[in-house]
């Protein structure tokens, strides 16, 4: 489980940015998911009201590649990378869930967990904004990487 | 549970920022929380290396208060909203569990829910990129609305 | 035509600002439009590949509130405006335009006649950018201002 | 004219970012204009006024300059990109016109045509927020690409 | 000198944003300086190639005024504020100096005291870019507030 | 001292973004530094108040790296960097300074002095915002470029 060390920390606690001068640059690509629990009755709303023109899920889509893109200025330690892809896709089970799904791609020297983790939490929030006016309680539950490939430390899945 | 109507949905299901002209401005606040689910042992690491100096819960709270401001850019039919405060506080269980918890005032014509949970998600991811290295299995749970008081439709609890 | 002086100009030419201290904050609203000129041809692909799912003009309303918001730091003599709405429509022909429509409103010391712009032009180019595989020479034509009311000035209508 | 298909969406008109991974980086470039109309006698109180000073010029160059580098936070589906240089042009006809051009460089594995065409639409819609206290309804016409070159597709001339 | 309690620090050393929720919105205005030092050959330069055709210091102002309505997202703990205006000038003492002012004036619950000082910092550095090709030693000195009035604590003056 | 050409002025001291396609991608490093003066009085309460605590320190430590990535957007000329790392560590004076020191490194076509400047300078004016409350007339001095290395032009240093 706890796999290594602490790499934005120096030996007194202090952070820092990686410094990813001298790691190789190789195609990353990770995944993370995201779910958006509601009741059942408003899900069964949102089905009939807005999921069929597809504002909504769009609107959270757009939002989530966006926030992907801007997670070097609200992630303070992570490095501007340019990606190569980011998509976001969405899995509604009518007994309450929206289950959120980013994978970002890119070609570079650190990987981009973080970016993915971002894009499904923003797009998470994206959909609690739209409903809340239906429903205040919604919760965004389990934001977590799925899968991330590439790097020196190669493959690692749920 | 399903308390309303969808106010940023209009009758064919189109998205739309809210209206908010004529509502009047008054005193708002909201309290959002997350948690930051980690293993044990790691935990145990950022509690012996990295806690006591500090810097990875400031880091978190500086990066939530900053995304709280930064709501109207990432949230697509949001308001811009002068806040008049932010502040981001952690409890730690030596379980496994940092829980975030955001409280947000404003004084403005729309309610500020959405910044209160926008600060919580954005100081767990943070969280979560300084601690990815030992375990990127680290989820982060239940973002959620606390509480909201304020506005045409008063207080809410959870 | 030529109404009135250079308020971003000093008397030696110099841009500033416009000092809105002393303006009374009133109701303001303004309506901006742009048109997207196409081929019929590639129109019409649109219209039976992606209009009908909706994610193309829904992309371009997302693009062109956000920029509405983001008008202080795009447009450098602006003042930051907390808009109270942003409305983005479309309304297509099929002999080759897409014409885009904004209305943005505010309580504020000025006005908000370049945010209404501004919508516009990001929207039409996201729709540009969406569709520029299929014809790189789509023209964005006539981005203008129709209406704008409140404030000194009043009512003003193309 | 309709040239190719819609590399933003998929077979079910859902949008999505191109996945540029397996794309070359070349140099690439492309160049974009915009014309700024207004009365005659708007532009030469402006000639007489304001272009001998330059301001006006120069601050719709440094907004148009600093906006083809917020292109990706702009406009939703594009790839960041390490732009090599961005310039703007201003051609001004006595008769009311103002021509914006824009020239921009990069090393990438896409093209910079958008961000051409974002340079020149916020730099015209500087030149008419400065000028909108004289003529309200000043337009800006015909934002379009005149030339690109480099990667795949090669050269395109208007 | 030493004038009062940090505002930003609770009674155990932890930083928060002021709540100005019960603070009266008042006009307020704030004067910075800084100074930009550079070799008499440098300046001597400057003034003969390119301060009369005016580009580097609107570049410079433009720069300024973008940052002070940017200070929010720049500087953690302050608050968003609706500024009504930002102005900045330059002085030029031929010895070797551009002096850079910026005033910066609302109404607002907080000072804009650190938005006039991140103007002139950022038009200083702004400086320096431009003229480091030139002499990569020139040095921005003494930033600082001049005076403020408005608020609370009424008038300061340096 | 006064070492070479305007490269970002054209013969007719017009500005422009320096064209940067042909020139090689190295490894290049930057270090600047700021000094925060304040009386020995404010400084006392500081490290008896908030230094221990880390808060402080912390906070300008994140917005000054922050600031380091998004320079593009806020210095007009300069080009998009994907930095490599940013450091920024602190040094106390008990007579009343706090030097601010940033490190920068990136492997790109174009060097970071600017990038490293600015850390310093919003890192600095973060330290000034959170003391302004005692001390309205802290100064910051002397921001300035240290050592660069990499590039055509090679090693400079103070």
């Amino acid at each position: 489980m706890s796999e290594g060390k602490f790499t934005h920390l120096d030996e007194t606690g202090s952070i820092s940015m990686v410094d990813v001068s001298r790691k190789a640059s190789t195609e990353r690509e990770a995944v993370a998911a995201a779910t958006v629990r509601m009741s059942k009755e408003t899900l069964a709303k949102l089905l009939d009201r807005a999921i069929p023109k597809g504002d909504v899920l769009t609107t959270a889509k757009v939002a989530g590649v966006l926030a992907a893109k801007q997670t070097p200025s609200l992630i303070p330690l992570t490095h501007p990378i340019a990606l190569s892809s980011v998509d976001i896709t969405f899995d509604i089970d009518p007994a309450g869930t929206i289950e959120v799904r980013s994978i970002v791609r890119c070609e570079a020297k650190t990987g981009v967990e973080i970016e993915a983790m971002t894009a499904c939490a923003i797009a998470a929030l994206t959909i609690y904004d739209m409903c809340k006016s239906v429903e205040k309680g919604i919760v965004i539950e389990a934001i977590q990487l799925m899968r991330k490939s590439g790097g020196k430390s190669g493959l690692w899945e749920r």
